[in-house]
């Protein structure tokens, strides 16, 4: 059998594929007969099967020419797989320890095969929502952004890799502008789209439409999303693109990755740990407390940021002779003036962060898309309290993030608003 | 005769090569009998011929693989008249009425006919050096930068349309690291290409490379040129690229184009005006008093600016309904708001402006190439007093940039600078 043509897996031709597909065979040690395929996608875009042979496993994702979770009616470009698996293979080469393996790659029918996470790795969002500490999370995604965002910058690119690697993502613009829409764009206006907690936050989302310095903050980072190739960013790496055990961390699910700016790929994770943070008055009355927890999630964010901050830089330090093309050594050539670029990169990189993070927050309590994190708390009215802490304090931060000077002060920040 | 390989023109194949090209055959009446033909490139990098029959005439400009005033040691794509016609064709549709018309392009041959701007057009540069006001020239400038910056930024393109348009231009990015090297860093550091007026300005061009906070600036503009995709900037938009007469203004030469930031453009224009003023005490002994042109020089700039400013927010306001997706009308919907950020958009695009060009001036007196408004000053001293003063004006200009509010307050600085 032929595989010519795009086609949707289905169960008549999954083990016809599987079979004809010698990276993925070998992968499932050519043994298909007590195959397990299972579809587990419970992302948004995609379906994602995970495939268990005696000899091995694989997971298979495919993109199809629309957007899974509301259907045909909003199409989607499926050629998303091409930009998902160059950017696995990309970044998993920069931090192989990170990122899930990739096996396979078939353009036509759009189709990954992967490493399979097995269990106990569970999405990270369900560990936080189930209270979980994960000890070594910190440390595991700082080091993943750092490298994929450090090595896929002039900071370590010439100028010729980078704008060559800039023109290929510039074909996942589809993707692109599915972003600005959904987090610069409809949380700010009416929309067909926005939902939120009604009529409880009806008032807030009205708000928020109606915020002039809001709206105009939120623009100066849409044209940053739009204009600055500053790094290969994943895209949407909220905490429903990380699996997680207490050893291990793997980030997955890059398809909205573009060459666009690093903080929005730090911000993203961070707003989403901020979330969590302010769901968990929501989960804490099923008997165990989570004032411990919270604690937890906000040691989690300082680390996140202070770790980030310490391994990027060290990175730059590292590989200051290298080849990259932003600052070159024989102009920034003494301590003073390399201390200098590297406070004024970096205190921009991190109001980026904060910026975007803020855009994130937003987008998932007034948008169109939500958070299990707050989905999972039934009580309407509740839920409403936890968002609306969550709201403001995003405002604030998107539109005060360059007075924060530090993380310790961000979180500062968190806890003086969820007590007031 | 075929021509299906790149050759460089020669008096044997000049003729063979009008006759076999429809286009260029009928600009000259396709009478070939009494051709004159006579290469006329005063640039750096290029050929250009002008053909005159008795039917008609042409330009003629063939891009040869390296940079024709350093020789074959200096090795640079021919590529580049690829972008150069595409710009030529692309900023020609937006603004006809200053960009010639290409009557064809030939990829093989990196060769492109175009409009001969006949006498009495020459060089802006040259009528600066000699001392002729263009009383239309702010108004057509600011019109061909209006029209052409802004109809391919995101305030006028979807960011669809801009995105593909921005991976074609990456391909031209041996021209970006040109300037990258020439504008960005050599000046900066000791280089073999560097010169200047020895050795009155030995301590000067020393001073330049040992100042941190001008290095630090430096690097914030080199990382906008090479990172962000405002528009589709002309590249190179000095006055040796603008062929003027009394009532015609004709840009020439966009072979750097690519998306940019716009001030890039701006800048370029702006700063090699006030390299042109401070030259002028350089010529005034020629009998000629040079007072009154200074001031038209000084109101020249300031009315390129302020007309560049109402003409580009009256497109922007003109097109507020259009396909633009920067501020999308529904989110930007008071006029309170459209105020800011307009006003936030033009202040960032002012302090831009001065700060690229800050930086071409600086290049222009101690990097490696020079503008004639100095060279033509045959006493070294002298030249050396003006473009000191140059030099002192736009190092306070990239490190103070953000302190002007206006046009008016630049001009006021040259002159306390000038008479100081
Ligand atoms: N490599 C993998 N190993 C195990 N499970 C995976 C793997 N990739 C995806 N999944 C599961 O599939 C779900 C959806 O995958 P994801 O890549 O996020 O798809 P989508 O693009 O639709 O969001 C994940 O939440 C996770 O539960
Ligand atoms: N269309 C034209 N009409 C008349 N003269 C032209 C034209 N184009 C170029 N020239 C002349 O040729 C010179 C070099 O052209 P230019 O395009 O600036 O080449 P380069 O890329 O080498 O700088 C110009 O300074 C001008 O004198
Ligand atoms: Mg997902
Ligand atoms: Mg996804
Ligand atoms: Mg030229
Ligand atoms: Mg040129
Ligand atoms: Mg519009």
């Amino acid at each position: 059998m032929a595989f010519d043509g795009f086609r949707p897996l289905d169960e008549k031709i999954f083990v016809e594929y599987l079979k004809a597909t010698p990276s993925l065979a070998a992968k499932l040690g050519n043994q298909f007969d007590d195959l397990q395929i299972k579809e587990v996608g419970d992302g948004n875009l995609n379906f994602v099967y995970i495939v268990i042979a005696p000899g091995g496993s694989s997971v298979i994702k495919q993109a199809l020419p629309y957007i899974r979770c509301i259907g045909e009616s909003w199409p989607m470009t499926k050629e998303r797989a091409y930009f998902e698996a160059s950017t696995l293979q990309e970044h998993g080469r920069l931090c192989p320890e990170h990122v899930p393996e990739v096996y396979h790659f078939d353009r036509t029918m759009c189709l990954i095969g992967m490493r399979y996470l097995e269990p106990p790795h569970i999405i990270l969002r369900k560990g936080l929502i189930a209270g979980i500490e994960y000890p070594l999370l910190a440390e595991h995604m700082s080091e993943y952004m750092a490298k994929t965002l450090f090595y896929t910058s002039l900071l370590y690119l010439t100028t010729t890799n980078h704008k060559n690697a800039v023109a290929k993502y510039c074909g996942n613009v589809e993707l692109c502008r599915l972003t600005e829409q959904v987090i610069f764009s409809d949380p700010y206006k009416v929309s067909e789209y926005n939902r939120w907690t009604t009529p409880y936050l009806d008032a807030d989302a009205e708000a928020v439409r109606g915020d002039n310095i809001l709206k105009l903050e939120i623009a100066e980072l849409k044209s940053k999303f739009c204009e600055r190739t500053q790094s290969l960013i994943h895209g949407d790496l909220h905490t429903g693109s990380v699996m997680v055990t207490a050893e291990s961390t793997q980030v997955i699910d890059p398809e909205f990755s573009f060459y666009g700016p690093a903080g929005f790929d730090v911000g993203a994770f961070i707003g989403n740990l901020i979330l969590a943070y302010f769901a968990q008055d929501g989960h804490s009355n099923n008997g165990a407390d989570r004032k411990l927890y919270k604690v937890w999630i906000l040691k989690t964010i300082t680390e996140t940021w202070n770790l980030f901050y310490t391994k990027f830089t060290a990175l730059w330090d590292n590989h200051k002779d290298g080849p990259g093309e932003a600052y070159l050594s024989e102009i920034y050539n003494n301590l003073d003036l390399q201390l200098l670029i590297k406070k004024k990169y970096m205190d921009d990189l991190f109001h980026d962060t904060l910026g975007f993070g803020a855009a994130k927050m937003i987008r998932r309590i007034v948008g169109v898309a939500h958070v299990e994190d707050f989905e999972s708390i039934k009580e309407a009215s509740k839920r409403a309290d936890c968002e609306r802490k969550a709201l403001n304090f995003a405002k604030t931060l998107l539109k005060e993030r360059r007075q924060f000077q530090n993380i310790e002060k961000v979180v500062s920040a968190i806890e003086l608003l969820d007590t007031s």
